[in-house]
């Protein structure tokens, strides 16, 4: 029987992964919010461009009702959306395993709650832009890092084979026996790179790696994952990657992060699971972090203050 | 003979004291920048609604070489525009002393290096809004306070002439022997509330004085207060009023900030005499001063985004 993938969430990451695992033959239903979202996919499928081109049929619903029980899901919300888009189906999962491709920390958390299924810790490193409900376009050919979330005891053999099918769909796909390194690498670099983004209105430019003076926003950046890696540290976990090498790579791409995109929606951001993540960590750990937690309560106040616009 | 009192710089501070100097009947010269700003205000005077209200005729100039010498004088331009607006006329106060109503720290230093006359330190906390070139509603009567500059060895006697001439013209004005603990503590509320609200969008609200969540903004305040406080402390620098309390109480006005107004229009801000300076004296007392530093270079790198902004 050819395996049954559930995806949650349809944005640029959800569709890439739909696209693919559907191209290869594997049978995909996508989950997603909207009806005419679903009824457009259903009916059309999903065209990639970019970096690889073609088009697969898939099926997708709204309804909860209609969604059938998968062996493997992807979640590809905005991690504030979790709960909400996982919890109508989540117990389609009971005899699965579900992959967080969500950014930042505690998205795999949300999820154990919702399913019995087992977890797994994923980490995404492709991009894409969604032109259309139908219509993604493939850019960043990164891998996906995954590994077991460690509270559901996801057996290392579930990880290895989802991350076969996601490579048997052309996709690149990673399997760790910890992936929490990874997850952490990107978790600091997105937590100093979104926060200080969001607060400056700055996209991801060379300001971000300028250290030449002392008012210099580069210092900040250095500073903030210098402090982000002591959290690590004081919780044991390594890092696949320096933070600052990927900050100084992004700096040349002058690409607005997804919170300076939710600040000029004014739509709430990611920061709980990405500085406000960073922050409790700390705490967990006991030690401080005084920066992540600046950024972390400036940009709550930045959300404050759109809804006290929206009272006046 | 009368005194004559030259006003460098003529918004809604600048226009107060020039009133009312000028209706205490002392001469009064108003150096501005904009010709047909100097050209209103010799032909019209200055009318004051409000808190008080009355007419007062004066002189006013926009030409360096029409304006007299004079034996006092009150810089009450933005910080940031102290040297181009002072240094025209510096000279012509030589033989007087000159008084800095400016906010932040650092501006009493760039009129002394401008000027061989008496410096003084001073911190107004008075209010007012200009209506137009020709019409200031006065609002908050509270003291200007004020005391000799140190480098400049300013007499206190002449400090307290000035705050003599002040009162007379029918505002407070306090004479001290240091004039630091008035200025610190004005510094540090500026330095934490103005810095807060240019990077959150929120004016001076109930929010500043929040501190019910972990994630609350009035906890950023609290903490910045107190990084402040022991700046001040390290440099021997008393306060005269608790930053903390100025906060709880501003934070009930929905007032914006000067640096909110800034940043709305998008044009540079007085954060290198606010924030900025407190990260210079941090430095210079040898303490750590991060969520200072972390204000200051996130405002620098917003300013920044204007400019790349400008450069599309």
């Amino acid at each position: 029987m050819s395996k049954r993938i559930g995806i949650i969430g349809c944005g640029a990451i959800g569709s890439l992964y739909a696209a693919h695992l559907a191209h290869a033959g594997f049978e995909v239903w996508v989950f997603t919010r909207r009806p005419e979202h679903a009824r457009a996919l259903d009916e059309s499928g999903l065209r990639v461009s970019g970096t690889h081109a073609f088009h697969a049929r898939l099926r997708a619903t709204s309804s909860a009702a209609e969604f059938p029980e998968c062996e493997f899901g992807i979640v590809a919300t905005k991690a504030l959306q979790t709960e909400q888009a996982f919890a109508p189906v989540a117990r389609k999962f009971d005899r699965g395993a579900v992959l967080s491709a969500q950014n930042g920390l505690g998205s795999e958390e949300i999820l154990a709650k919702l399913t019995r299924g087992y977890i797994i810790r994923g980490t995404a490193f492709m991009s894409g832009t969604r032109h259309s409900d139908t219509h993604v376009q493939y850019e960043l050919d990164t891998p996906t890092w995954m590994g077991p979330f460690e509270p559901t005891n996801t057996p290392f053999a579930l990880v290895q084979e989802l991350a076969a099918l996601i490579t048997a769909g052309g996709l690149k796909a990673i399997a760790l026996e910890d992936a929490r390194p990874a997850q952490w690498s990107k978790l600091l670099f997105n937590a100093a790179v979104n926060g200080v983004s969001a607060l400056t209105g700055l996209p991801h430019s060379p300001h971000f790696a300028d250290r030449s003076g002392a008012d210099s926003l580069g210092n900040l950046v250095f500073d903030l994952l210098e402090e982000g890696k002591r959290v690590a540290a004081a919780l044991g976990v390594r890092l696949h990657e320096d933070p600052w090498e990927m900050n100084k790579l992004g700096a040349q791409s002058n690409h607005p992060p997804s919170m300076l995109n939710d600040v000029r929606r004014r739509q709430p951001t990611e920061v709980d699971f990405l500085a406000g993540a960073v922050t409790r960590e700390a705490e967990r750990a006991g030690i401080p972090a005084p920066l992540h937690t600046a950024v972390y309560r400036l940009i709550k106040g930045k959300e404050a203050s759109w809804a006290a616009e929206g009272a006046d």
